[in-house]
């Protein structure tokens, strides 16, 4: 086994430095020495749900960047030195349909998660990217193109194709109106992607306050939910909804900003939702989900900001400063994105 | 005025003859003498949620076939003994843009209800088709194409429509894996409309008891939704799923039976239902509903249900027999819809 220093849960909310095991390279392995990586929601969620006192430790990271530093025997896609991005899954059956059809996250034997899962050849825990060194299956890890900023670019790994796959399935292009609810680290990737596919693009957000950065961001409109009036002659106005609220609301209300036949995503809030179906059928709206990606809209979305110069707006911080990120993100004070600079990592004092 | 017989609500479960008023023909009017009028669901809520001693009279009844009787100074589209058609609107604004859209039954001045509603022009009470006259705007009565059985072609003008509008928004045709849930007065017209446009039907329903019903209906195949290894045995493998169940029930089991983008239509049940984001996460699927349909679909069914053969299956009671439809209809027993034959209103007996 290889060994890395990384950042496992320590308690609900926190994490401590540990040295953690890395499976030796197989064939089709690459092994990527992690630079940046960003902090998600999901990651909080899952030092909240892990057990204290399990003998699994939990280390979080699931968008990540850095360079490849060792291939398998058999790898073909990189080179020892290639930039390249790794996401939330890290491996699939490849063979059954929803794989086939390049959807990957959706694989019918449940995609091998980057950490928090189960590897599928080994039956291993897999330990995620808080850490300075990843091992994943060469099919799973995407050339970062060289224009992007390798630590902005991690949060496209989550964050980032997670708004982008309703945005393509639902058809967004020039002219569609779109709405983005909620400003934050989906939110804020959400409203420069559809600015860059054309939209017309509208920033929902409780207060006011986040207008300036709504515009500077490339929105041409910006809707306050608590105003009544606003929200009342907004509606019938959008084709498309994001709305990446991470908390459980009630969605009659941004139900009815939609145009005919429009489609709500609903992105941030994983969970049981009320939605009356009158609110669905007037104007034959749609409600849908969505959630990480397959590889093939992984690989479209890199491309995609590398030609719109399209990349995430981050605090970057020392990874030695992991679990300050931790308690803002949980109180909602980053703009937009924590991501950790690993390199840290390297100094034994850590 | 002109006057009428027909039946009022007279508790709330029951009706009773009247004498009721129609308006003198505007210009664009015409006179439908009623034949045949189906008895939806709609129609027992409406009795149930009619406030006793109103002073408004609640007639029911807003799926219905006839013949024009007269004709107003204006009207242009139909001539006295033509036959026609008339569904559960009867007049829009005809200039907002989801009107100009076709979706008159989403006018944004909201559509004019058959009964129950406002006339938008005289701002008198509509009174429905339980009677044996009816008075429309020519636009919203739709010529009825002459193979159709005008009995058992009235309950198209509602139930039929409601399920035609989602099988063609979802785009359903040749091999697409279509399933109906709840074999009732929908649920029959959404077999028999999914067969004719040449999909694989699937009819899922609680007990094995309609399997015959569901052959001869069209349908290919039956799920048994008790029947938990049939069920996981079917997840993933409709494209599209009409659920016509009309009480609040669990949507989770039905939406793990969606393909990769598929959809579920509720048209059953109107009111708040409770849908984990996750359920349409995996495979990116979508919930949407649909209610009755615009002129140009509803124009669209007719002369499909004409080429095609397809009427419902009905049981025929003359009108004076409608409390024991009712009273049926109530219990779910009814296979698959009945139609009140008016003329015995001509009859002063009644």
């Amino acid at each position: 086994m290889r060994s890395t220093r990384g950042w496992a849960a320590a308690g609900p909310t926190t994490v401590r430095t540990t040295l953690l095991e890395r499976r030796e390279l197989r064939p089709d392995d690459v092994a990527v020495r992690v630079d940046y990586c960003g902090v998600c929601h999901s990651d909080l969620h899952a030092l909240h749900s892990h057990a204290p006192g399990s003998t699994v430790p939990l280390v979080p990271g699931h968008e990540f960047t850095g360079v490849v530093t060792d291939i398998g025997s058999a790898a073909r896609r990189f080179a020892v030195g290639d930039p390249v991005a790794v996401g939330n899954i890290v491996d699939a059956c490849l063979s059954c349909d929803t794989c086939e059809a390049g959807q990957e996250n959706f694989c019918r034997e449940f995609p091998t998660l980057t950490y928090g899962g189960t590897d599928r050849r080994d039956g291993l825990p897999t330990f995620g990217a808080f850490a300075r060194e990843y091992v994943v299956r060469e099919e799973f890890a995407y050339p970062l193109p060289a224009p992007l900023d390798p630590a902005a670019a991690a949060p496209l790994l989550c964050a980032g194709i997670t708004v982008w796959e309703p945005l393509r399935t639902l058809g967004v292009g020039p002219k569609t109106r779109v709405a983005v609810v909620g400003l934050g680290g989906l939110g804020h990737l959400a409203v420069k992607l559809a600015v860059a596919l054309g939209a017309e693009t509208t920033v929902i957000s409780r207060s006011a306050d986040k207008a300036d950065d709504a515009h500077r961001l490339g929105a041409q409109g910006m809707l306050v939910s608590t105003d009544a009036a606003a929200m009342s002659a907004a509606r019938g106005r959008f084709d498309v909804i994001i709305d990446t609220v991470a908390v459980t609301h009630d969605l009659g209300p941004y139900l009815a900003l939609l145009a005919l036949d429009g489609a709500l995503s609903q992105v941030g809030y994983l969970g049981p939702v009320s939605v009356d179906t009158m609110d669905l059928l007037i104007g034959r709206k749609k409600l849908t989900s969505a959630g990480s990606g397959g590889r093939a809209h992984t690989a479209e979305l890199l491309e995609f900001c590398a030609e719109h110069d399209v990349v995430a707006d981050i605090e970057l911080l020392p990874s030695s400063r992991v679990n300050e990120s931790l308690e803002r993100l949980g109180r909602g004070d980053v703009r937009y994105r924590f991501v950790l600079d690993m390199s840290d990592l390297d100094t034994p004092a850590q």
